[in-house]
């Protein structure tokens, strides 16, 4: 069932970069692909920076690397049900199968998602030819495609189809033992102020209440998080992204709404008790606040990965320049090649991951 | 591309039960299904109620049935790019393609959707082997079958990915003509204190926050919708599926909720921060306001057919009873054959509603 024909040896611990931070003991457990000194000088999951920038929060990591969940609830399970991806852990070897994972990748359709595991496959690992399966098939919620260590699975539109992937994705990585994985989403948005065709890599979330959190009812009441992601990796992918010339890349906001029409005040939707004027000034608004794009996830998806101090990271083409207008009528095919260049640039980030670890390529 | 070999003549009006009411001149449009006088007298987009139960709110359907959308931006566009469905008013013929659309039956997963659809060919068409066509295949995002004048079509999971197909489905039969539509959900969820494998028919959906609305936010302000389903037409599905001796159904409330694991109090996420008596009290909270069921769409999907004045129901088949558990382990094969259970009683009902109108069988 699981074909995996890639192999990669992934380091047990990040060694690289072990160091010192003023006279403390406490060893900085970055594994940077980019030596910069203009970047933020550590990742959010840090040892060194954690408890500064999470006062009283656990320490997301084992001394190894893999994943400590701040649920206790799931120790007393005897066998954990991932239900929508159609795993368990009592009938999948889930460390044997998912062990090696270093790389997430989420993504709105299965289609893309897949696209995106053959590029993966042809331009980091000169796979010609890879047969992808897709693991999860069996659950018809979900596809999973597996190269090597970079997992690609579809998440589906909007935050609740996202999380509900997410959140398993999350328990997957730990039963497996990944070991301080990366994940990124990719995906489609609407610009605003720039051409369509650019990418933006987000520094940050923003909800339909134009707050930067994800704002999720708990048993009746509103549980907040904040939708910050990490700011090195952003930094990082927005610097390897801007060494293309085809497309510009920003990196700025993202707003995530609920909703495809009035939530992102298009006039197109079946129902609309707003004008032009009203639309505009709103996108002038959220321009201001210094939004790039629109699409349907990034609160969410930014406040679990800090929430799990799991690295993240959103990168999204934008399909039009919403202050021009709400249809999406650009030529299917100019929008197929446009959604590969998030694609390229997160492959970018992992071929360059893997060449600065030593012995990995 | 649109295999439809199933033909049926739908009358252009329905003029089977004009009334008049209190010597008033306005005409009873409701089709009726079942003649009952214990069911509320009228759906909610009859003629003789509407002005009554939506003061100020103009009426949502043409003389001849068809949709009149409350949106007067859409007439100044010169074609309609339905982009998650992809469809659109320039390209496709949709009155020729969907004009004689009557039922629409929408639910999470493209398999399932599908196996309605087949459902529907061979127990109320005996159209078997009919050869069924994705028509929204090249979106990559949804699925859509259609069966004579039986519409199923995916929408994925929660909220803003049902009503991104949602809404794209009312300016579809809009578009295509339709006369006066019935739009069904049927869908999975975990009941409260019934039996796994029970049915429940939705009266209203209530959200996270505990009440019978759906809150979208329009541009950073919160748009408040009730989330009220037609009563008669819940009443008339509940009454069929009562007739079923295999399982039980109910008829109450649902809760749709943003998140499947915090979300519905579950302990059992990656993230976890109440206890089990925290959930249970909360969870008996819900069932004494009248909730049945939990799933992830219903208070959207109540208010946005209101909203558009269609006819709307929500049949979901509980997986699990949350007041023992939170994950759903039973096995895979079972779980197929329960959520046959929602399309028997949807397809039932169309077939009666087939029944009853002259010369349509």
């Amino acid at each position: 069932m699981f074909d995996d024909r890639i192999s990669v040896d992934l380091p047990k611990t990040n060694k690289m970069h072990t160091i010192y931070i003023q006279g403390n003991k406490m060893k900085c457990n970055c594994d940077y692909v980019l030596h910069c000194n203009t970047l933020e000088p550590h990742y959010d999951n840090c040892a060194t920076v954690w408890e500064t920038s999470h006062p009283g929060k656990e320490y997301p990591k084992n001394e190894d690397g893999t994943i400590r969940l701040p649920n206790k609830n799931l120790d007393k399970l005897e066998s954990d049900v991932l239900y929508h991806l159609g795993l368990d852990t009592k009938n999948y070897d889930l460390p044997a199968l998912f062990g090696d994972v270093k790389f997430v990748c989420i993504g709105g359709t299965k289609h893309r998602m897949r696209e995106f595991a053959e590029f993966v496959s042809f331009n980091v690992f000169h796979g010609k030819n890879m047969k992808l399966v897709n693991l999860t098939k069996h659950s018809h919620r979900y596809a999973t495609y597996k190269v090597g260590p970079v997992l690609s699975v579809s998440h589906g539109i909007g935050i609740p189809s996202m999380t509900t992937a997410l959140q398993e994705i999350i328990k997957l990585l730990h039963y497996a033992k990944a070991v301080d994985p990366i994940v990124f989403r990719i995906g489609t948005s609407g610009g605003l102020g720039i051409p369509p065709g650019s990418v933006v890599v987000s520094s940050w979330g923003l909800n339909g209440y134009l707050e930067k959190s994800y704002d999720i009812p708990v048993m009746g009441r509103s549980l907040k998080l904040p939708a910050i992601l990490d700011k090195r990796l952003s930094q990082e992918i927005y610097s390897m992204a801007s060494e293309e010339d085809e497309f510009q890349t920003y990196l700025g906001g993202t707003m995530g709404a609920d909703d495809f029409y009035r939530g992102q005040a298009r006039l197109d939707g079946p129902f609309c008790d707003h004008t032009e004027e009203d639309k505009l000034e709103f996108l002038e608004k959220l321009s201001e606040m210094g939004v790039r794009n629109i699409e349907m996830e990034a609160p969410a998806f930014a406040a679990l990965t800090k929430e799990a101090g799991i690295r993240g990271a959103i990168v999204c083409v934008t399909l039009i320049n919403r202050l021009e207008g709400d249809q999406v009528s650009t030529e299917k095919g100019t929008l197929l090649q446009w959604q590969k260049r998030p694609m390229a640039i997160v492959a970018k980030f992992i071929s360059k991951y893997l060449d600065s670890m030593n012995g990995w390529k």
